[in-house]
């Protein structure tokens, strides 16, 4: 992990970083010292690891409840090289767009080549924060996730994947090819479907919800497209984190 | 209205009374003075006024977020006498009861019949608590409605009648003799679903949502049966109400 920028406002510590080939951000209170759990942002397939709705999530978990939040650029995402595997997804996605076809299939596929590439990458930059001493301190931290749509095709098997993460909220996504890993997933989960998402048919979202393995999930979902999820879902995801990451 | 009763525990002051023949019970704070935003509890079919739920339910509110909290017996609950009315229905709930099998579909078909008769009573009971000076003191009161099961087979249709509620918890519920009152309703609404109700199909929970004619209405959906509503939903329900009935 390399250090690049450091900016404070409004007692909100912002730090630009690399992990590999990642490039990533991890924000904090200010003077921040000692352990305190982790929230990561996976931004979705519009946005980028400082996408104005992922900077202000961030700084709401943080002056909110203290926690330090990250985000980091999915391959291919916040001006990244496209890898070549994306290559035939891209030629499709754009020939549906053109010809004003639903997209939901499409991204759900690519999903997948996506969160082969990000997974690794999200997990060495838990490894990489979990050894700040104003983060995991070197010790056992816990470790949230948050990402819909996108952040969801990624979440989902990363959640699956990695036991350090202990609650994660997921949503605005559904599809076959995320069925094994969410029945794989046994810790809390909050989703999020929108009732007349033009992208995730009502249906698919709803099955994917009710793919997870975890003993506790929790099915929000609220009128409009893909892109109306209320303000106040902001609001219910920091409650979340703060039930299942604090003690 | 008539008040019976009066005893003050854990600075909560708890008033029964009786509004024609309906019996109620009203908590608020302590020495409360001056107006303040009034919830209704619509108990379950199991339930009563003063269920050990519903006591700690409005306990919570009165000393979370300061509310007001009434409840009344159903008409044939709590020890009322049974409505004719209901005679066919409870023969039909017996029967199959013995049989083993489902229920929904008489509850509701009762629960119309049930909620003719219980509006009339609500709404006299919102006009004698407004004119309280430690809940409306006269003038206008914000109201919330939760209730859920019997709860929202009368509460469907008595938000959809009251103008004065502002803010209503509805779910476990979903049939087609509530689609057309659901259409009605245009306050903001938190719709609770069990993914494993035997009571209540799925399906018929989600279209009973579906129809909800509200701009803001927000499904929360939770694994389990009938009675396996998760706790953090008492908290979600109270923040509902302090965000739409606090200025």
């Amino acid at each position: 992990m390399r250090f690049i920028t450091e900016a404070t406002s409004d007692g909100v510590t912002e730090r630009h970083f690399t992990v590999g080939d990642a490039p990533g951000v991890v924000w904090a209170p200010a003077g921040a010292a000692g352990p305190r759990p982790l929230v990561l942002l996976g931004h979705g397939g519009g946005g980028h690891k400082t996408a104005a709705s992922i900077v202000a999530r961030a700084r709401r978990y943080v002056t909110g409840s203290g926690f330090a939040v990250a985000a980091i650029d999915a391959p291919g995402w916040g001006g990244r090289p496209i890898p070549a595997g994306y290559e035939t997804y891209n030629a499709e996605i754009e020939e549906l767009t053109a010809a004003g076809k639903p997209l939901g299939e499409a991204y759900a596929r690519r999903g997948v080549v996506v969160a082969a590439l990000a997974i690794p990458e999200w997990r060495a930059t838990i490894d990489a924060l979990a050894g700040l001493d104003w983060v995991g301190a070197g010790g056992a931290v816990p470790v949230g996730y948050w990402g819909v749509s996108l952040g969801s095709a990624i979440g989902v098997p990363l959640v699956a994947a990695e036991p350090r993460i202990t609650a994660a909220v997921l949503g605005l996504m559904g599809h076959e090819t995320l069925t094994e890993a969410a029945a794989e997933i046994t810790v809390p989960v909050e989703f999020l479907l929108q009732w007349d998402d033009e992208i995730v048919p009502r249906e698919a979202g709803l099955a994917l919800f009710d793919a997870i393995g975890s003993a506790e999930k929790t099915l929000h979902a609220n009128p409009g497209g893909h892109m109306d999820v209320p303000m106040f879902e902001v609001d219910s995801s920091e409650r979340f984190f703060a039930r299942h990451l604090t003690s």
